[in-house]
């Protein structure tokens, strides 16, 4: 991602201890929530700016928006309000062994309803590769994106196109040019709204999401 | 909630062993979810023929119904679907202080975004009763909810009401008649939609809710 | 139903004297509303706790609830309120030659409309089978159902099947396993639902279906 | 009606000889609906080359769609489609004692979202004059009529008045020229949308609509 | 359009001096929504009682009904008011050459989306005749509308067409015979209203468009 | 907007040679339009990264787009999404006479609408102070933000405050911090867009907003 920030943001990345290998259920969701919080909490602590939850699914977003000051930003949130402004209605393009979709396709759709993009998302296809593969078959990837790109534009009506994985990282301009279609990528599209709102000096509404107040929270 | 069961149900209540003291906050969703799941499968295992989430948070409930078979129910999303049948719009009472309404207020409205109810919720209110203080301050709880319950129907329009907490179980007759407007307890109103499912032997989708496939979660 | 009803609930079902044949058009729910608004109005004057209108197009269901003080209980809003649990989106499986079908599926469309669910309602199919058929073409119905509800299921993606017809009642989980999804069958969904709001002690809301006042009505 | 009709038109009124003697609730037009469609299928007979049903609840009009082939015009319907390309959002002033309100109001914001205009509806309000009573007390009509349209603009935030009876009728241009807003009076509206129909030469669709076919039906 | 207007209807046509020859883009739109604001404006001068902007786009239909007093009709805006009370869903027939119809069917999905009527709207299809040459080629024009018309109806579910056009004027009838279903011709459609508005004596709110005070204005 | 930017931005503004004083109505927006998008290409070809239209009501925004290749991004559609991810709901501050905010509050909510946000946007409100001097009366501008946000927040329901015009420019932090609500402030919400469109290296779908072909085109 260093070619896409600016010169004087500074990333670090860190991946949770605890949690699932991969995020592909809402089963896994439940397990990614509270270790995702709690480092999001280390990460103002530790005096950052601001923070990505750096995956698709948005896991523990609006918890750590309630807990930070500093803005915490998702990359399906970010992606789809990018999207929005490119076009009139896009497809994702997810990542997973098909015979997952099913309960995939549900979670995305019910945060596009969540997030009241549910009539501006024309397509939701699967790439049909593991989430953990995604690297090691980067050929693949990039053939299968090429297929159900071009079918989410023409048969599903898509004008632009959202990768649903913030694995997918290596990918984008080629993509693009070939669909002739905008392609997001979802840590960038995060990366630059968490370096918009920093620079704006906003940060998530706290009557919104207020600081909760303390409790005994056992974990 | 014994006079409102059928004759050959048991219910048996489990309590949390680790999570937060109450949910209030999205915070504290995110440290009851997964132990919630984990009772969940602990409950299927343990030969239930169904699982009610006991909050109107809904902690972990699309989580838990890929996880298991048998059906888990929701408090909050089974009293509006109820709700949704006896009148127009509902009106849902929330408990906790004032002061920390408006992200109560907005998680509510989140999930009635999602559930596909927002246009059918007429109001929020808040009954500015601590959750954890319910039972004790019943006398106030009552007197709040017949002031918030007429504002909600007079106001608000409203013609149905919600109460948008699992504590407040000792209510319900009384005011409903005073109120002259239908009075939804979300735990009776889960109570009998799990009754409901187990009789009527179907179960949460699996194309929507598929088993979680097994890999590393470490928590 | 004896075996999904409770122990101690007692069923009578009536048949309408006056009305239509069947209920396949607008045209026939024209003549079908008041014989079934009478027909309640005499099954609570009986002492009846509650009252099911047995038709999936709910005729005279709104005017029933004005007029009546148990509840109403209709099969198509009992059917879609339940499968809006169990799942993202359903399909619904109407019965009746399919040269009749635009008009019923616009009836169907125009109450998932008027219910506030049309977003949910993802396949509206017919089976080719006469109403009036239902009992005597089990197999053709069965097979029917089969061939439509995977399609409902693969090509329109719905992952829950609603049957949409109150003819359709010794079917259920043979179906439900072989499509490997959730099937609600109308007659039974609403016997649960109306033996849940007589359990609960609530009804339809006179704020919203106010007693009808008297006055000079011909039929 | 005559000033507004068209040159060659010729308005017949018809009165039903059996129905309720007003249309209030839901329970009247359940009286209301068979012999408003038997009405329309004599003047089909009769020759005539459109219809009007005269009630503000259209009563009965998609299965008149159904059984004729000549328009079939609702006052409601017609009216706010009307309004919609007058302004942005529109009030409705229902008649009828203030304490049957909330059955009206109700049956209002169903027709509005049946119609799919929900969203233009900024405002229903009562003027609270029995509708029998609406041509004697025709003084009292108007000054409420200003009072509710002024804050169906200045608090609802409408900008376009729907007047919601049928029995309005002389009233009009003075009313709107002091509200400053446009008004609809129904049935003038309904009558310009059959004369446009009708000179447009087309009608309802026969797919949506299609003609019942022959069975059995006791009145 | 002799045949349809009312005979004490006088129509006068004028044609833009500036402007673009033909508005297929976002882009033709800009260049024409000055002109015809300004021909409206010249319009209401010389005395006339009403206003169409005949195109499909309704460019500075807004502008025109602020600046105003008389009532200004949009072909499109017409059209799909007259359709929603015909049918349950309607299907656009746009034409110009297939690859520039991205845009185009973009830009009637905005207007869709911005009149409230996206979820009426079942199909929007490109004829795939250049507009300018829509009179020459009348029997391509003709048998394209036949095919795209029957798919529209039986691929995506539309019972009723809407012409997208309004230089499609010498059909109508017997392609409406063809399909089985209405078919609105645009300029009929903003014909019959603006005789109905005039004559029932209301014009476009003007709280919702106020005359624009004096300013300089450099065109 | 220096202190906002990226070191290596630079910004030019231009202003319009034609066009109206100020934007208020559609009326001047007809006129501001061509000149707005004729600009916009002259960007272009002067070889800009991206290009900013610099009014809260978006002018000649989609046909810039179809004409350009370079990001081309509009205050309001900037603002709003940027406010869509830091709240649940946001209120629109206005300016501008009050007498004429029926038209531009309508104009904001067709714009809401058209971007399919209508139901994020809370209120609207006006703060009475003539565009053209908004510079000149800042305290008393202030003075009524803060009257108006309050409002905005507290009877409204918004919990982020969006400014609605693009002439508000020195105000932000510390507003923000007394009504203690994120405040967006569209210019730099559009410059810091425009930013990240640039450094993402996407632009506008050209599938949404081709390049419309030459054509003779008068202005």
């Amino acid at each position: 991602m260093d070619q896409y920030k600016e010169s004087d943001t500074q990333i670090d990345v860190s991946s949770l201890e605890k949690g699932p290998d991969s995020l592909e259920f809402g089963y896994d969701k439940a397990y990614a929530e509270l270790p995702t919080v709690e480092e999001c909490e280390r990460a103002e602590k530790a005096g950052y700016d601001g923070v990505i939850i750096y995956c698709f699914a948005d896991p523990g977003l609006n918890a750590a928006r309630e807990r930070l000051t500093i803005p915490v930003v998702g990359l399906c949130e970010a992606s789809i309000h990018l999207a929005s402004m490119l076009g009139s209605t896009f497809g994702i393009m997810a990542a997973g062994s098909s015979d997952m979709f099913g309960s995939k396709r549900i979670a995305i759709l019910n945060r596009m309803q969540g997030y009241g993009f549910r009539h501006k998302c024309a397509s939701i296809r699967t790439l049909d590769v593991e989430v953990l593969d995604l690297v090691k078959d980067h050929d693949k990837l990039i053939a299968q994106l090429l297929i159900e790109g071009r079918e989410a534009i023409q048969i599903d009506g898509a004008d632009t196109i959202v990768l649903g994985c913030g694995g997918m990282l290596q990918i984008g301009e080629n993509v693009s040019r070939e669909l002739n279609a905008p392609l997001i990528v979802p840590a960038l599209a995060a990366l630059k709204i968490c370096e918009t709102l920093i620079q704006m000096n906003v940060s998530q509404s706290k009557i919104a999401f207020p600081l909760p107040r303390k409790k005994k929270r056992l974990s």
